[in-house]
């Protein structure tokens, strides 16, 4: 298949240097992977759009390093190549193409025999741009059939600059025939039987789904209404029987254990802990201002706080006989997702077996959400929560786990979900470089006054409202506030309750997993125009958050923690 | 007595403000106790001598903010005031003082009857004085006798300016009778005991003895040797006894325990661990070139790397009965010292219980550093070791471990060895207000090339060497260096282990207790005049230091992580 997605650099092509693609195309593969798991939003497909419609062939190739870029780059270079070889226009080439059967079509499923797809009637001999490939060699399994069911998965494809690199491979057209026969087997949308949600939820990525709550939202409430959760979804929402549900476990002296919902509820105490979860993207807008990173344009909302209820993972692993011996041998505990890709790969990653094992780990199998059932984009009927790691690590719809002597060979632990040096691009980058992210580290936000709004120079004093966290258990100790930039700062208010209500009891060291919000009142300054607003947050580790995004610049746009900053005017009313 | 401590800010006059000290006595006793383990060295004399000598008594006052600012401040008013009321030049003043017997001075030891002292045959009223004395309400304690034994302690006090406000105080002589019993009773030097140390140590304070190797010593053993560990004391080193050293462990259903050193030795497993120890003010000079901070001006080598055996604290406490039941109420354990001042206060700090009983804690009650006995200077014969955590709850001389629901009271938990705002003054501090430092945050340092050193512009690569560690047992996972003060960055070589020797194997998650050296050889900037060499790690939880210094500051100097940087030139051989 073709798993084209959005290239955000194509946006931006001014910043970008100019050094043109070198093979590497084991790298491409996976710069393409990173990539393919936050795409497809109507933004992306903006801005790809733009790029591509509002610049020049010649400077797309000029401003493209990798990737997608390889990808477009590559096509124009077949094209020209095509042009001057046969001396007539492509467009005209279609005409005298040969009539294939799809037999004959199927024989091309490897690099050797070459690698032919076919989409609507045409069909495509992709062979050389496999290496190139966003989607890595995951391509290789359309090889020998239609494109149509994996880019109904992966609606960034549905576009015509897609179809623009398509048609630079075309080999022949599918018999009538085979034709009549493809068209005959329909292909669903995957994600129709997504849930409903809030038309108020900014929509970073429809299919599949990603969507965060408007700032000025988050910091009404402690706890976060399921509603105005952020919802970060990797594949279509998997539908879930309750009565039916069994969960697996496995690799455990016990032998395989399945249990059913009600196993969960009733075979081991309940638990609850109001954790706060955090998408590993999380203010990775403020890296795309920077410099383009590959992801899904997340702003500051790809967090929240919720009470999460359900059975200790480490009950269970006990049950089953989790002991002295087994702590000999295991080291990491691997969760599989039932939401699956057209290949039937699960959504999958581990934690370390410690935090899993460990009475302070408060790891859960949680079948409630703010008191009531999971909600389906939340993991219904049951999600892994990990509290102190990035979301990435807390699988929703969970089905198996398995207690292992390795990390998850996953896509989303050994290729996605690290952290790299600014200096690290995607020629260079070998993900076996650097550790899974596991707990997450210091973070906070402004959530009002929004970036830009106007105060009103009437006013006697300013407010400004926030959220603070850390990863690992570490309870955010101080927020520091400055209106000016980061030259004086002032210590706010931090509350772990809803305002006017008492806070909630103070949390043992290391296991504080839930967020503080804060507030500070402050006179407004009174000459000023302009007001910058920095926030920043230190933890009970003192680990303070960086001054600025260039030095924590990644290629994925993961770990965006530097000091937040707005800017507002102050002006008469 | 007047314990009159180094203010450093007297060293900066032009920096600080002109407000003056308004009346915080209980705070200005607190200030000045934050000041109080830190200081004396020859060097803190030195600045303070040029601060008084070179400029006038007016623009002192002027500069002047709290503290030892405010005694000065007092001294000069209280002055003025005299000669203006009496007419006459303070020094005829004494010729006419009355003679007071011992036994009278002895009547002066509380605010309702006076506080009186005498010094060198005089005797003083210093009852106006305590309020402002940097030692805080400890003055009283030299009540109604003499100063020279306090004095000896605190060798600060030795000097012509603590003098001269002394000398503001006189009220009298004693008779001649009790002052010849007085210089019969010999004041002894306290630390006249302590070891000898090697003189490649960079001394920051002589007494108590507080000292660091240099940079270039630092990288170039793993392990380091403890001849060149940093040494931090806070009183005078202990003599101990082997044979009779006792340690007591009270708190615990199983009654008072006292182990024998040999007890300690056979009774309990014995465990090794590599672990690095970093005091809280390393790298403080960083911050005194910001903005002037009360403590030793340490450099960059108060951390080091020992390997470290003894019995678990863990082992220990179960043996004495600590189990579920005890896990309901006790919340820290405190450590006591043998060292004490001239009070019978030991030195003494507190952990979280969870840290000291898990067994991923890895505490220790270790009686040997690098496979030998430890030293004097680190403890003999047994010191805790609690890997992760600032270096003041490694408590050195053991004598007291208790169980407690509370955290200890002591001076260096409750008022010492915090993290405050940038925006935080002694004005306004509150050291309620934060958390008592535990696990310390991510940092690196540049040990070679040094601070202004010149490269040979012949040579085509430059080599760049450092440390680097964060607390919580997070492992470092990558150091950044940057050539060209933080623009660019280029990835380190780590090792945990000697240069061309096997690394040391990975520890478990959470448990990387040790830091990693670290190398980057790059090619010389072929244009570069100067070069600004900047490093910043990141740890396993992701964790990043910040970029720079001022937004980190605090009045103490302490958790200075800001990215290191040093500038070399490049220069023609």
């Amino acid at each position: 298949m073709l798993l084209l997605r959005r290239c955000p650099s194509l946006t931006r092509l001014g910043r970008v240097g100019t050094q043109r693609y070198q093979a590497a195309p084991s790298f491409a593969s996976r710069a393409a992977r990173l990539c393919s798991s936050s795409s497809s939003s109507r933004e992306d497909q903006r801005s790809y759009q733009h790029a591509s419609s509002g610049a020049s062939w010649k400077h797309i190739v000029a401003g493209l390093l990798t990737g997608t870029g390889a990808v477009l780059t590559y096509g124009l270079h077949h094209q020209e190549a095509e042009q001057a070889d046969a001396g007539v226009p492509t467009a005209e080439k279609s005409s005298r193409l040969p009539v294939f059967s799809n037999d004959e079509v199927t024989k091309h499923r490897s690099l050797e025999d070459g690698v032919w797809v076919t989409y609507k009637g045409g069909v495509y001999d992709v062979t050389e741009f496999v290496a190139m490939h966003p989607g890595g060699n995951k391509i290789l399994l359309a090889a020998g059939g239609a494109l149509e069911p994996f880019w109904a998965l992966y609606a960034v494809h549905d576009q015509e600059h897609v179809l623009e690199i398509l048609s630079q491979y075309k080999v022949g057209e599918l018999s009538v025939e085979d034709r009549k026969k493809q068209e005959d087997a329909k292909v669903s949308d995957p994600f129709s039987s997504d849930p409903e949600r809030h038309p108020v939820l900014r929509v970073n990525c429809k299919k599949p789904f990603n969507a965060e709550p408007p700032p000025e939202i988050l910091t009404e409430s402690y706890i976060t209404p399921h509603v105005f959760f952020f919802k970060r979804n990797h594949l279509p929402v998997p539908q879930v029987d309750p009565a039916s549900y069994r969960l697996k476990v496995e690799g455990l002296p016990g032998g395989a254990l399945t249990l059913s919902l009600e196993d969960l509820k009733t075979r081991f105490p309940k638990h609850t802990i109001t954790a706060t979860m955090q998408c590993a993207g999380n203010r990775r807008s403020d890296m795309n201002k920077v410099k383009q990173v590959k992801g899904l344009n997340w702003g500051i909302s790809a967090i929240g706080n919720a009470k999460w209820s359900g059975a200790r993972l480490r009950d269970v692993l006990l049950a089953l006989g989790y002991g002295p011996e087994a702590a000999q041998w295991a080291r990491h505990v691997h969760f599989e997702g039932l939401d699956k890709d057209e290949t039937g790969t699960a959504y999958g990653t581990s934690i370390p077996i410690n935090k899993a094992v460990s009475e302070e780990g408060d790891v859960l199998l949680a079948y409630e959400m703010n008191g009531e059932d999971i909600p389906p984009d939340h993991g219904f009927p049951v999600r892994v929560v990990v509290p102190g790691v990035v979301g990435a690590r807390n699988v929703k719809w969970l089905g198996r786990i398995l207690v292992s002597a390795e990390e998850s060979g996953s896509h989303w632990q050994q290729h996605d979900y690290k952290g790299f040096s600014p200096g690290t691009d995607w020629n260079k980058v070998d993900p076996r470089s650097a550790p899974a992210i596991q707990e997450l580290p210091v973070q906070s936000a402004i959530t009002a006054p929004a970036d830009g709004a106007v105060i009103d120079r009437g006013d006697d004093t300013l407010t400004v409202k926030g959220y603070a966290w850390s990863g690992g258990g570490r309870e955010v100790v101080r927020v520091d506030v400055s209106l000016d930039g980061g030259r004086t700062w002032q210590v706010a208010r931090l509350r772990s309750g809803d305002d006017g209500q008492p806070d909630e009891p103070s949390p043992p060291p290391g296991r504080a997993w839930a967020w503080k919000l804060w507030e500070l009142t402050a006179p407004l300054p009174p000459e000023a125009e302009e007001l910058e607003i920095v926030c920043k947050a230190v933890d009970s580790s003192y680990n303070v958050q960086p001054d600025t995004v260039p030095p924590i610049w990644n290629l994925r746009g993961l770990l965006s923690n530097a000091w937040h900053r707005v800017k507002v005017r102050v002006a008469e009313e």
